[in-house]
């Protein structure tokens, strides 16, 4: 590969807008933009956030052309005055901005599905730089666009992801996937719950390391996720049957010494996990939620056509709704308090039986930040489930971290018991 | 002030590390860096992230010091062989590296306390720019270093963010302060809800635009978040009263353009704010979900102290859930559908009734991506309110959007539903 070929391999992406310089927002788009960049052999080598100022703009722009074959600018493209990507690179390039109709009509038609006329300053975002491609936006109004410029590819997207997304990928599939040559990158991940970092770094550490020096040699990374920890394999080839058999085995060995704590293994989240195979066994689920406070049913109710299983629930915030509505027995609460194992039992009875679902989860708990007790202090939460025959688990955990922490833990924990339940018959060991 | 004055108080950041141009994790210490400038009234204009890689971190380095005051390097410098940031900048500023005894020592004693030696590699950690001032590390191996070059001061600060934090806090307690001066940044912001990017930008245009060459000029972005329209103002100042009360009557101008549909003007979020209100008028609240399966009340709970307020609530996600527990008229479902305005109020009804909460609010719709037909796409919600006098508001909207959107803008129209119900006793106007 000659030193020109290389340099048309790599990208830099500049992500626009002040707001991402303040302290409380940060660009995600470019994880995005170099997880699709890899896969197609395109390596991203640099990557910048720039204020809404045009000057600014050009001057990171000229930068990376003369870095990166690849420049991607994401974001201000946008209808307001503070939208200045594309006379920034009007300005880079020397090529002028042109009005299309076709793009202002579609912009006019967006807004009049919603009964609304079209303010005249969304006009601009139907100017698009001489001799660039339109990257149509089926989830907004501003258009993309890219230009081969000198040999340089220049990309200008939108800012909000599900715009940036399908235009990105467009683009891998076609002008840039005829860049890169035939080494791909190739990946595979395993996400495992209820272990730390670092007893998952200690199980899998002997296995992973010798294959760094392997050919091809494979790249694992560990990520501490909230309520799960993340294997993440990669590895460079031309070659895509013997890329994913190597992958595979490697996957396998993880696998093999994490045992059951592994509940995906091809990028789904948990509540898709638990979704699939309830789907698969037409069976259905209720919840009732007190210190997570409905989090749990609406992880659940996220995934589209989870109204296949999820028959609804309830959330008893109050002790009045635990008696009124889950028919939770008094003395329980006042002998046991609304977090113990005796409550959650009958949360989990009470809300199977409401609902007429066949399996029933609850969790309730301490989320804080009051509410602690030196018996059951923040992050105290216990979680009970029913089982299509009636039979009842429960356990009680103590959640590490904040308010958010502590009720994210709790729904991973609840969904994983249901998992090992469908599973393997079987409460999470811990 | 003049153009040099301004220019002292910009500043760029470059985050060093390959890690950081994966997939899977971002420069944070970026966040707490423009926090800390922005509080001495330094202002981040850009920032990058550039791999290990010597040559690519000089021009990286180059390009800021022509652009910024202040150019802040963080990591690159630990012992090993892709730990090329000090090299990069010895490039760039022509200066020499020398070694200094004292942190040569200072890093053997921490090793030492380990009971260990230290590896020789080490000892590259010990090599400053001549002229350069050493900032310690109480944290780790690497110190930090920062020197001033015609000017432009530029740090080199250790990536952990336990070590680079205090770095930093001394350098903005020391040589950074005496470069700001007495000019700090003031920010306010407001949030609308219930019109989109364009109209808001419509009705506040005329207004702002003078402020951009008013003195001291006042800096307005907007910014488009699912479910909210973000207006962020801000001004450099050396004089905090002036500055408040500039601000202040900037903020009042664009309240008074934007109306009812500003629901904050602290940065709270919308359940917040619908939260305080409850809690001021001592009102209680339950809730019925159909579509949002539990997302409403999940960020009602988000808040810390929500029980004084959140009595609970139903996912009501089957029709049998909705007739049996909600008591829902079964003709009702027959003859209107789960997503209508009979149907919404009378699951507001049953779940005020069901729980005793003094305000109860109901969403029916259809998120998607199944489930649409032509008379209710895929975005119809109808969402209703009964107030503590059993009266019913309700109304039907169209959400853009994937299932994601529906379901987030679904549960911020409840939310200001209620508000405008406790604020000014109206529905939302659209």
């Amino acid at each position: 590969m000659t030193e020109r070929d290389a340099a048309r391999r790599t990208a830099e992406v500049i992500a626009i807008g002040s707001e991402l310089l303040g302290s409380t927002r940060l660009d995600t788009n470019s994880l995005f933009i170099s997880e699709q960049l890899s896969s197609i052999g395109i390596v991203l080598q640099a990557k910048s956030v720039v204020g809404d100022d045009r000057d600014a703009i050009a001057e990171h722009c000229s930068g990376a052309l003369t870095r990166a074959g690849v420049v991607i600018l994401t974001g201000g493209l946008g209808p307001t005055d503070d939208d200045l990507t594309r006379d920034a690179v009007a300005q880079v390039t020397g090529l002028p901005l042109v009005e299309h109709p076709d793009i202002v009509r579609r912009i006019e038609e967006r807004f009049a599905k919603r009964g609304m006329r079209m303010p005249e300053v969304n006009r601009r975002q139907a100017l698009v730089l001489r001799g660039a491609t339109v990257l149509e936006n089926a989830n907004g109004t501003a258009p993309g666009q890219w230009l081969d410029h000198h040999g340089r590819l220049i990309a200008l997207l939108p800012g909000p992801p599900r715009e940036m997304r399908p235009m990105l990928a467009a683009l891998c599939a076609g002008p840039l996937a005829a860049r890169a040559g035939l080494e791909r990158i190739h990946r595979t991940s395993l996400f495992v719950t209820g272990r730390s970092e670092s007893h998952v770094e200690e199980a899998v550490q002997p296995i992973y390391a010798p294959w760094r020096t392997a050919q091809p040699p494979i790249e694992t990374t560990i990520l501490a996720t909230p309520g799960q920890i993340e294997l993440h394999l990669s590895l460079s080839s031309a070659d895509p049957v013997l890329a994913r058999q190597t992958l595979e085995r490697a996957a396998s060995a993880l696998a093999e010494a994490l045992g059951r704590d592994v509940f995906s293994t091809d990028g789904r989240a948990m509540e898709e996990i638990v979704g699939a195979l309830l789907r698969e066994r037409g069976l259905t689920i209720a919840a009732a939620e007190s210190c997570t406070g409905g989090l749990l049913m609406s992880r659940l109710t996220d995934v589209p056509g989870s109204s296949a299983y999820v028959v609804g629930g309830v959330v008893s915030y109050s002790n009045d709704v635990k008696a009124s509505t889950l028919h939770v027995p008094a003395d329980q609460l006042r002998e046991y308090g609304a977090v113990s194992e005796p409550v959650a039992v009958s949360l989990a009875e009470g809300v199977k039986a409401v609902t007429g679902a066949q399996i029933a989860v609850s969790i309730t708990g301490i989320a804080g930040p009051d509410g602690g007790s030196e018996q059951k202090p923040v992050g105290t939460v216990v979680i009970a489930m029913v089982d299509p025959s009636g039979r009842a688990k429960v356990r009680t955990f103590r959640f590490p971290g904040g308010r958010t922490q502590v009720r994210f833990h709790a729904t991973q924990a609840a969904l994983e018991m249901v998992r090992r339940h469908l599973l393997f018959d079987e409460s999470p060991a811990r």
